[in-house]
């Protein structure tokens, strides 16, 4: 839907960086209001990241009024706050589409624009690409400014401690603006979140780094502390409280108020062509300007499609993870040593469940997947049973541990990875196509995937009740397949797998959340006259090779279904099974292509790449001959 | 072979940890001296993390004498350097046994003794897993200590910083012991090494932290601060040199000489059952004791067998790291877009040439592998030519940037996969056997194997020269053939083949390394009148579906080889296609067994799982019938 044109008298005029540097700084006050409306009723109809987007609205002005993408490069990490970049670099009017399909991308992309010199979705990888490009140019002898914009949160990332690490010695010129919200995707964890409050606060700050303060002063002229006052309690530094990044290198400026355009004009207009390592901390408040955001910045950090007045976003059917955390808090009512972890997602994978009900048997212990993993494995040798959920795709943070540490020692760490298969709307940085790839041969693990809410739950129990090795579980985003959690969970046979149907012709191998097309493809056979079998496989890994070999020997063709690409998949090590017990029968197999998948719907892009039933049903026939 | 009674008069009769904490403090030098001794002349034979382990004499008396395992708790990062604890722990008389076949592990294991309670053999875990520990006793409240001893190298690694932010969170009570040598496996990167630098050279430490030295000189009574006199210069710190660590909410004791057994024992007596979070930084010299490994530390960081005397070792054929390194030189020479990356292995990786030839493309950033890859993605954006060179197995650590930065941005980033297959000695968390299960699924990579060391260096060039998607190569620990390298580099063509030997009847491709295993397989058949063709598959992605046709279409039987494990291995991928193909071909594989391989010599793993030409011989002629 079109905005009303008058709504966005300056905006309209934006074709491009140029367009901005032409207003004055008062026109650029009114652009961000226009931005910031814009945005609130945009993605009120798609969704998306509006918490962080709102905060940045400023930053991303004032950044394109001082420097010049794409000669000067601006590396924003996670890059789910790039909209408003987006908005100023010639893409305002496809604003709308962002993460529909074929729309433009929720994040930053370098095949979407030469403005976007570095894509991410995953975080803390900004500090080291940044460096990277800074040494580039160092070693090139160009004189493009490399501009870093990190949120606190990247903070907690182990990549970009090792970047700060290697800063000093890797070039002298490069600037990075940590944008400091006190929120990742939720509010933030760990030492250096206390540490980032306290140079808010910190009357140290004031009497030893007079200096830097003056300097700042001098340059922005105002805007410099006046932001919020959000003193916290707590052991105040006895130290200057830049030391930290000082120790890095890097020349500390701040703390600035991150919504005064003015303020930050002037202050990128004197890091411009400085040629140090510097470090701008700006305080940005996460959802600024829309109060359902202020309100509620979990919830708003990435959401769906909401009421622009209230913010009131629809409630569903429960998703895999709410049958996820609602089982694991039951468990550790139960059991004390059942424990869960969380990489900053208590809202996403919903253990904020546990959280409230049972907070010393819940960690979050920030965007740090491989600690999270590290720290898992240490619980799991005193007997602990700990719950790890973290999205599939990041799960691929933690790969050295689950091999190194988890089933090298066989410590029973249960791996909960959410998201798996195709995520939707926030595209191939999210998709968890890769998880059966990365662990079907990873030796002393088990690893599962559950057709439908109450097996969700089954398996969980099933792990909890585990102690022989680390076990795995995949399931999706959203709903399975909607089906209610009642009763007691039961314990599963490991490796065996669950025959739905009986039938002589075909066998249809649906795993987990394909379960359901698996199911409809048999209704379409039999309706055909063709006798089809139907078998939930439940157990990637280990593969119950009786039942498989059972009917590979019975049928004319078997199909598999998965969430997730065909190499080295779930039916690529059905095919390796067949073919090592000498079993000659065709295999076709229903799943994503080899490639990076686009954002978009699940129906259309399932419908683009032959995730039908209907699809299942030609191929499967075709395969009869 | 025996080491003579008499020269190890205490130490023979240590066969607890029970049997130090009767010994004086006098004895316990001897005892040092004793350990030393044996330590030298024993890895002599077998070869061995000898510098580590002469660093960590005494202080692995002081811990056994002050704590009690295994009710409390050692972590030691990596682990290679627990050679004395084994020998402390019941282990002396195996320690001639150390790393070869059948004989003790290099590294703690979990399963090799219950003083073992965190294995490792990657850098930068020991502290997350430690906190997991500390926070499972606090949660389950008992009163064991848990200490996590790690090298200065470790804070280099983003896991390291994770764990160091979630500290203050967790848990009051863990003893942190920074084992500070200036040295990872080669000398130490990063602001992290000039600040702990720092912290033994700062006269600003003397000033402000009056209180704690006071503190440890009256507990320690002496050694503090009285080792090496390694004064750096640079610039000195303004403030208090151990505010890092108590930022991370650490209370922080030293530095301290690592070497006096006494002042340590005092120290740790002082800390046990204080339930704080402290840190004691200690001060030790790798190689202590033993010329010539102080006067070469990074040679002897590992080695192989070597003369007690001298430290010589024997030199022999160049190893695949020899080649790779001496190549990428001679292209960067060339080229000035060409540089290489090292997480902190310019000897393991040989990228020392380059280093020494052309220091201003060569960049070490510790053991860093998530900032080395996303580092070389930025080199990349702006068309640099950046080989990031890194163990297989280390490569783990780097998956999600292969996938997130790298292949979805298709920048072509050079994969330089040392170590790839079995390591030997070193055991399971070094060998190099998943690379090909975790990177045959990821779209658009390209990734290849040489036969020989003049292929690895013309895949090398052809990855050079190669500029549209990213590039991986895998060759192994030591020589590849044996083959002299002369005359120029040639290009290969991307996904083709090489058809070495034509045949009728049975079609062996001989990937990389087990290229000779698959030739001679040939001879065996071809003796026995089996017409065979022999295949030099080269590529593992894209693969040659072309050729693997044609002779699938010809032959009986295919067998693949492959340094790897068979789930998701190159022979998985033959079956794969051949059966999406229609092509029915029984496809025989050689390769490991889908579990963790031990340690050991090469030709003695290889023989236990059937990784010989014999076996593969046989295993044809059963598949031809």
């Amino acid at each position: 839907m079109q905005e009303p044109v008058s709504e966005y008298p300056l905006l309209e005029k934006i074709e491009s960086p140029t367009d901005v540097k032409k207003l004055s700084n008062a026109q650029l006050v009114e652009l961000a209001a226009e931005i910031r409306h814009k945005l609130v009723h945009s993605v009120a109809k798609t969704g998306g990241h509006i918490g962080p987007n709102l905060g940045v609205v400023e930053l991303t002005i004032a950044l394109h009024t001082v420097f010049d993408t794409p000669k000067d490069n601006f590396v924003f990490d996670v890059s789910h706050q790039a909209y408003v970049h987006k908005m100023l670099t010639g893409r305002q009017s496809e604003i709308h589409t962002i993460r529909q399909y074929e729309g433009l991308n929720g994040y930053m992309l370098r095949t979407e624009s030469e403005h976007d010199c570095y894509g991410a979705g995953h975080a803390g990888t900004a500090l080291s690409a940044a460096l990277g490009m800074a040494t580039a140019r160092d070693l090139a002898g160009t004189d493009e400014e490399v501009v870093c914009v990190a949120g606190d949160a990247a903070f907690t990332c182990g990549p970009t401690f090792e970047a700060l690490n290697n800063i000093a010695e890797s070039t002298d010129n490069m600037i990075v603006v940590l944008n400091d919200n006190e929120w990742s995707i939720d509010k933030n964890v760990g030492a250096l979140a206390k540490y980032f409050n306290r140079l808010q606060t910190s009357d140290a700050y004031e009497h030893i780094h007079r200096k830097a303060t003056d300097l700042i002063e001098r340059v922005a002229g105002k805007g410099v502390r006046k932001l919020v006052n959000r003193v916290e309690e707590g052991t105040k530094g006895l130290f200057a409280p830049s030391v930290l990044f000082e120790e890095f290198g890097m020349r500390y400026y701040g703390p600035v108020d991150g919504h005064d355009v003015e303020a930050l004009i002037s202050i990128f207009q004197h890091l411009k062509g400085r040629k140090e390592r510097s470090i701008l901390h700006i305080i940005t408040e996460k959802g600024r300007g829309w109060e359902p955001a202020l309100a509620n910045p979990g919830k708003f950090h990435g959401t769906g499609p909401y009421e622009v007045k209230t913010g009131a976003t629809a409630s569903g059917t429960p998703t895999a993870s709410d049958v996820f955390a609602r089982a694991v808090t039951d468990f550790a009512k139960e059991d004390e040593k059942v424990v869960a972890i969380t990489a900053a997602m208590p809202g996403g994978t919903k253990l904020e469940i546990l959280k409230k009900e049972l907070p010393k048997q819940y960690f979050d212990v920030g965007i740090a997947e491989e600690h999270a993993a590290l720290f898992a494995c240490g619980l799991a040798t005193k007997g602990f049973k700990p719950f790890l959920s973290i999205y599939s795709t990041f799960m691929q943070r933690a790969y050295d541990m689950i091999i190194h540490d988890m089933a090298l020692q066989k410590l029973p760490v249960r791996l909960c990875m959410d998201r798996a298969g195709l995520s939707g709307d926030d595209g191939p940085t999210h998709h968890g196509l890769f998880d059966i790839g990365y662990l079907r041969h990873v030796p002393d693990l088990v690893f599962m995937q559950p057709k439908d809410e109450p097996e969700l739950r089954d398996m969980l129990w099933t792990m909890a009740n585990y102690e022989e090795l680390p076990s795995a579980i995949r399931y999706p985003r959203g709903p399975i397949a909607g089906v209610p959690v009642e009763g007691e969970p039961k314990l599963l046979e490991i490796g065996k797998s669950e025959v739905v149907e009986d039938g002589a012709d075909v066998a249809l191998f649906g795993l987990g959340t394909l379960f359901s097309m698996a199911k409809e493809t048999r209704d379409a056979l039999e309706a055909q006259g063709i006798s089809t079998a139907l078998v939930n496989p439940r157990w990637i890994k280990p593969m119950d090779t009786t039942c498989l070999e059972e009917f590979a020997r019975k049928v004319k063709v078997i199909c598999t279904f998965e969430d997730h690409v065909l190499a080295n998949g779930y039916g690529a090590g059905v095919i390796e099974h067949l073919h090592d017990a000498g079993i000659d029968v065709p295999v076709v197999r229903i799943g994503w292509p080899n490639e990076f998948i686009d954002h978009g719907n699940v129906p259309a892009l399932r419908a683009q790449h032959g995730l039908t039933a209907e699809a299942a049903v030609e191929k499967v026939l075709k395969a009869l001959g």
